[in-house]
């Protein structure tokens, strides 16, 4: 009997594992874990601290018993030390016997994920300072709010969960501090639409401080503050949120090929340059479908998708993950924000030749219904094919987004969809949607 | 000094007019409009009649004055009574002084727009018995509910404009009940998704009778029932809303050629078949997108883009209008109804031999966010381009369809986008969007 064996799940893995079972009803599938839970979904973790997510289970997607009826044996708390290739057999410990067990296999899914990145900054070894990556994280971090109730909150790096913890942790009642290395809030968007979203967080009682670098902690047992470049900021409770790390060391050490980012190098097939050694997710690379070249954009949907071809693929289908265009969006209290494709930052960076409009418009026609929008839109200055979007806007602003992504997946230029026939009625748009008004001023 | 005239002077008739200043500051144009008010969007009625919009003037998009700005002159409460196509003149009446002129032209748009289909059952004459489409209607209406407090509303016709006012005449207090002659409700849509409808209108109080024809009414001065083949309902109040007709007999009395649905002929110019005469909105065709035929599917976007396309070739210019997808929404209570593109039941007309698959999801993933949506997918079994696509569902998922109209407008095959990049995190949807989950179904 064939046996594959899935490292990592909590997504990729998960989906991966799933759909193979769904490939091939015979397969033997096994699953092993570092951490107790399992298949759940990081993304809530905000909103499981704020509280819209009332308990830590709503997070987990399925259960041990769950893969167990399909026939997929998961074994929890197991970490993987050593992928041996040539043997094609991975080394585990068992972190609740703290003993050591060893599996074979012959296909293998490196679906190890990623970890926050966190410097060695002085005092970053004090209590209080946290990053949040895991249902573990989110529960101390819960757990430590509730018994030491912080006086003044400190949010390291202002990328989509910095921004999503500024506005959790402000409705638990906290003052917070967001600093962010680089020049603007969103790193991911262009600076016109990072200050729509800094001026929002301002209005709502966010303190944002840009160009500051953190220098260290200092306080006693516990932080009390940090320095920055340019002084010092009174902080009882620190959350760094500056980006994530693949978890590859496994995979480079057995001989497996990395890539950008130190990422897993993987084709389209989730292959790496090992035979019938599959990786996805967070601890792989993926293609950016713009330049077509290699990125790592960890992203929950894109492990996801890459897992499923993981999957069909080590069962011995033959599915293919094209790519991806960095799409995001986040709630910053009433604003959201999204974004797809390139900005004109990355476009620069890459050398394309673009034009580009930031509109304001409305997003509905009803009152009460209806917020500001500003959309931006990026064009290919010679074939005029569309190459990103950026969206700030209320009620209703950000998933237009996935118009703007769609047209990119498809190759649009301009003219193939000024006129678009998108839907309209005064609950849901004006008789222009936003999104036409930005296309249209390219005319 | 080239004269542009425009009769009418609602959506296609203003755009027309705007778009032909921007590309012609020396023009003259003057347009023409039977009612007191002009550029308005009759969409935002039923909600005037609810109260969400609170009086008529937020209704109205530009004035008078603003025309006058722009060095288009308005002439309002004059109608069009004939049209010489070989002095290129129109014949008008002005209303107010019940006197009779004439207005030459170099160039004409005919932007005439539609009227409510009434039928002359009997006792339609009766008080109290309305059809809803300019602001005079909503006018009368809403100060013929203040006066009468009907005990009972019957609406004719489940479209989406008697769909609205169920809602908004609901929101009123006033018992509703929707009588539709067709075996459906929202009969651009699908059975299977009019029955979701359905429910959901039942479930807020609204009586839904199905194949029921109107043959009369009666009552004494003022309407007190409906006769439907089955029996009578009690109605002291009727809005008929069973659709529209193009204003084309003053175009086709000229000599100009009408096409479907008795709508002026255009082409994707907006030309008629007279050399500089022009028609766009509601009064002339348009093309579907996605059979490549001519059509009449009235709609202010359309009328909008039609009208700026007139407006711009009448000037001098050389753009074109594409066409539709019959892409509609409505709010229909809390439920939010959308399609676009060809339902089944035009696939089945037209011989499209086609796959669908019908889905329910969520349309987000945190709590108090998401709720259900259904949404179908029609797809050409050769082919597997997608052909069409139709969402019922909660708190976000009705401008979804949006993403599945650019799909179509681009020509999408299923491949093509079953991994498009959406947006993604917990308060917008869920990881795998219910778009992508429907598309999935076709794997």
């Amino acid at each position: 009997m064939t046996k594959l064996l899935v490292i990592g799940a909590v997504t990729a893995g998960t989906s991966a594992a799933a759909k193979a079972r769904r490939v091939d009803s015979k397969l033997e599938i096994k699953l092993l874990a570092e951490s107790q839970y399992i298949s759940y979904g990081s993304c809530g973790l905000p909103y499981f601290i704020g509280g819209a997510i009332a308990a830590k289970e709503k997070l987990l997607a399925r259960s041990i018993e769950n893969f167990a009826q399909q026939g997929i044996e998961v074994k929890n708390l197991c970490k993987a030390t050593e992928i041996n290739l040539s043997k094609q057999k991975v080394i585990f410990r068992n972190l609740a016997q703290n003993s050591i067990f060893e599996e074979f296999y012959d296909k293998l899914i490196i679906a190890t994920g990623a970890r926050p990145i966190i410097f060695d900054w002085p005092g970053t070894a004090k209590k209080g300072i946290f990053t949040l990556r895991t249902i573990n994280d989110g529960v101390d971090i819960k757990e430590y709010l509730r018994l030491n109730k912080p006086g003044q909150v400190l949010i390291v790096g202002a990328g989509y969960i910095g921004l999503e913890m500024a506005e959790n942790l402000s409705a638990l009642g906290f003052q917070v501090t967001l600093v962010e290395r680089g020049s603007q809030v969103a790193p991911s968007m262009d600076p016109d639409m990072a200050l729509i979203i800094q001026e929002h967080l301002e209005q709502k009682g966010i303190k944002v401080l840009v160009n500051q670098e953190i220098k260290g902690f200092e306080g006693g047992e516990t932080v009390a503050a940090a320095f920055t470049g340019s002084g010092v900021v009174p902080a009882d409770f620190v959350l760094v949120s500056i980006g994530v790390r693949p978890n590859s060391e496994l995979a480079t050490d057995a001989g497996i090929k990395l890539g950008v980012g130190r990422a897993i190098e993987v084709n389209s097939q989730m292959e790496t340059n090992i035979d019938g050694v599959y990786s996805a997710g967070d601890c792989a690379t993926t293609t950016n479908l713009v330049t077509g070249e290699d990125v790592y954009i960890p992203m929950g949907t894109t492990a996801n998708k890459q897992g499923r071809v993981a999957g069909e693929n080590a069962a011995g289908g033959n599915a293919a993950f094209k790519g991806v265009l960095g799409t995001g969006i986040a709630r910053v209290f009433d604003l959201e924000i999204s974004r797809t494709g390139m900005t004109e930052k990355e476009c620069r960076e890459k050398g394309f030749k673009f034009i580009s409009h930031t509109v304001k418009s409305r997003t509905a026609a009803l009152p009460g219904y209806s917020g500001d929008v500003w959309i931006k839109i990026i064009v290919d200055e010679k074939t005029r094919r569309i190459l990103g979007g950026q969206i700030a806007g209320y009620s209703g602003a950000g998933k237009r987004i996935d118009i703007i992504a769609t047209a990119i997946t498809l190759g649009a230029r301009l003219e193939d969809i000024f006129d678009a026939d998108l839907a309209y009625s005064p609950p849901f748009s004006p008789v222009w949607d936003p999104v036409l008004v930005a296309l249209n001023q390219f005319r």
